[in-house]
Order: structure tokens, then C-alpha cells, then sequence
């Protein structure tokens, strides 16, 4: 028998969880984040960043690991395809921001989940990347599809509602959907 | 003595980019690409993505290797912090996406790159995501800002103009500054 239970469900510490939204709700600064990466040209089309710092929680924080990641274009592209194009880590990145928001909404509404697994297809028509349409083909996905399958010990509706819940709250799904200012700066020499 | 030279300028195999070019222009069906990435729940907010195949060039191809990507949250996001965010993956993204377009403008310029590194930072203000702004903060990030270091034997000038026009050209520039169309499909049971 133990007086303070310690829920935790799909690998989600709702007790935690709450208690985070709680802790926001009273001083809203905690919630400001700072994300951040550095990149190396290395050769041709292939660069390499690290991912380690941010900022969150009103101080200056680090991940556990520091995180390596390359990007390359293929062959076909007259690239070296020594690893994903820049394009495919935005599928990742939006699969992965939508996961883990139904993990922790099912959690939330007390839902266990058995299996959460998606695909990701993005189309695009390179004659914009290439400059070769005049402007009328735009550069980045014309679509993106993502297809979930997702099994747990709820209704049709109320899985759908958690998928549904997260898309509301992604934060990537945002970023794509929606306008997101960009700039940048040069340093030369 | 070579009759068919093979110029290679920032590890950038500039004739066959150009031969590219003229192929797309010849036919362009070559320019339609789809990329994809295949997720999986791991727990919690940690899950994997897998990253081979493609289409493009009229046929189905795939990478030389298949990439294996984990994303998760930070602790201090009740997250085990495996893996980078989701959102530091879009970072990584628009670097990477930026400094391979430098490197092929560089190259179709003529201009001979020493070095190009940049860091990217993104602010977000997770009330958003957490559900406790009505609606008034948005999901993802309320700006990017990339700064790029480029060295090269060209005049301070014509870097800048090599790098404005990586960003004119940049898919992931156009995906996080404009929206794309992203639909969100379940498959439950």
C-alpha cells in the first residue's frame, strides 16, 4: 500500500505531467523555449549538425546526449547520399511530434496504447528547388500525408479523438501548416 | 591531356549538375519526387523513424543506407530525452537544406568555398502546445533564426548573393515560411 501513487501509463508519468501543466499555469516563463542547432558544410551537398543546448525552463539546459546528425542529398541529385535529404527529417520531425503527442493525451485520458505506427509521404516537384518553372512550382512539398495505425483499449471515435487532439497541438504540424518567420543573417570573411 | 574535363568545385560535380538540369528541362516527369519516413512508437514521447525508400527520376530508389531516427522529449518535458525533439529536427532540416544549396550555387558560380557553418535557433513558448493560452500562443515556433559563417575566394558580396539565393531556392525555407497542405489519415483496431 502506497500513499502516493506514481500513475504512469503508455511510458507517459501523468502525474508528472499534470503537476508540469500546473507548475506552467503559475509562473507562464517556464514555458519559454529556446531550441537550437549547429551545422558544418563538410563537402558538396553534405552537412553535419549537432544538437546538445537549449534554453527552457527559465535557465540554460542540455540534453542528456549530444545528438549527431547528417544530411546529404542522393545520387540522383548529384549528391554523395552518405544520408537523408533535408526534406526527409521534416517527415521524421512532424511523425515524431504527432506520436508523441498521442502518447501523452491517451495517457491523460486514460488510455492505454498497444501500437502507434505511421508513414509519412511528402510530394515534390524539383522543378522549383531547380529554378526551372518560372516561380509557378513552389519549392518545398506540394503534400504531405500522414497515415497512422493505432490500436489501444479505447473506441474507433475516442483513438481517432487522441490523433485528432495532437494534431491540434503539434507543434510541427504547425510550423508546416502555417506561416513561420525565417531569417537570415550573413557573416562573411 | 583530358578532352572531357570533369570540373568538381566544392565537392560539387558541376557537369553532371548541369547535364541535371538539362535533363530536367528535356523532360519534366524526372523532377517529381516523393519522399517518405516510417514512424514507430517506442513509449512515452520517444519513437523511431526509419528513412530508405523514395521516388524520383520516374522509379522507385532508395538510399545507399537506411537511416534510423529517434526523436523524444526532454526530462524537463516529462520526456526520457533519448533523442533531440521533434522541433530540433526542423532545425537541422532548414541548416542543412541552406548549406547544400550554398554549396551548389557556389560551385555553378564558380566560387570556392573554405567554409560554411551556421546555427539555427528557434523560439517556441510551450503554452501553446500545452493547451493553456486559449488559443493566443501559437503550436510551434513564433521564429527561426539561422546565422551563416561562409568563406570563400569570392568578395563579401557575391557570398551574401550565393547564400540569398540558396535561401530563394531552399525547400525546407519554403515549408516552415509558407503553408503546405498536410493531411492527417487514421487507421484504428
Amino acid at each position: 500500500m502506497s500513499i502516493t501513487a506514481q500513475p504512469s501509463r503508455n511510458g507517459v508519468d501523468t502525474a508528472t505531467l499534470f503537476a508540469t501543466l500546473d507548475a506552467v499555469k503559475g509562473q507562464n516563463e517556464i514555458a519559454k523555449f529556446q531550441f537550437r542547432a549547429q551545422n558544418n558544410w563538410v563537402s558538396g551537398t553534405h552537412s553535419r549538425s549537432t544538437i546538445s543546448g537549449f534554453y527552457g525552463a527559465t535557465q540554460e539546459m542540455a540534453h542528456k546526449h549530444e545528438t549527431v546528425l547528417d544530411s546529404d542529398h542522393p545520387e540522383v541529385l548529384v549528391g554523395k547520399d552518405n544520408a537523408p535529404t533535408p526534406v526527409e527529417y521534416v517527415l521524421h520531425a512532424l511523425a515524431s511530434c504527432l506520436t508523441a503527442g498521442i502518447a501523452n493525451i491517451a495517457a491523460a485520458r486514460g488510455v492505454t496504447l498497444t501500437k502507434v505506427s505511421s508513414t509519412v509521404e511528402g510530394d515534390i516537384d524539383l522543378l522549383g528547388i531547380l529554378g526551372l518553372s518560372d516561380g509557378a512550382v513552389r519549392n518545398g512539398y506540394q503534400g504531405v500525408r500522414v497515415t497512422f495505425h493505432i490500436e489501444g483499449d479505447a473506441d474507433d471515435e475516442t483513438l481517432r479523438g487522441i490523433v485528432e487532439q495532437s494534431r491540434r497541438r503539434s507543434a510541427v504540424y504547425d510550423v508546416l501548416t502555417n506561416p513561420t518567420p525565417v531569417s537570415v543573417d550573413v557573416v562573411t570573411g
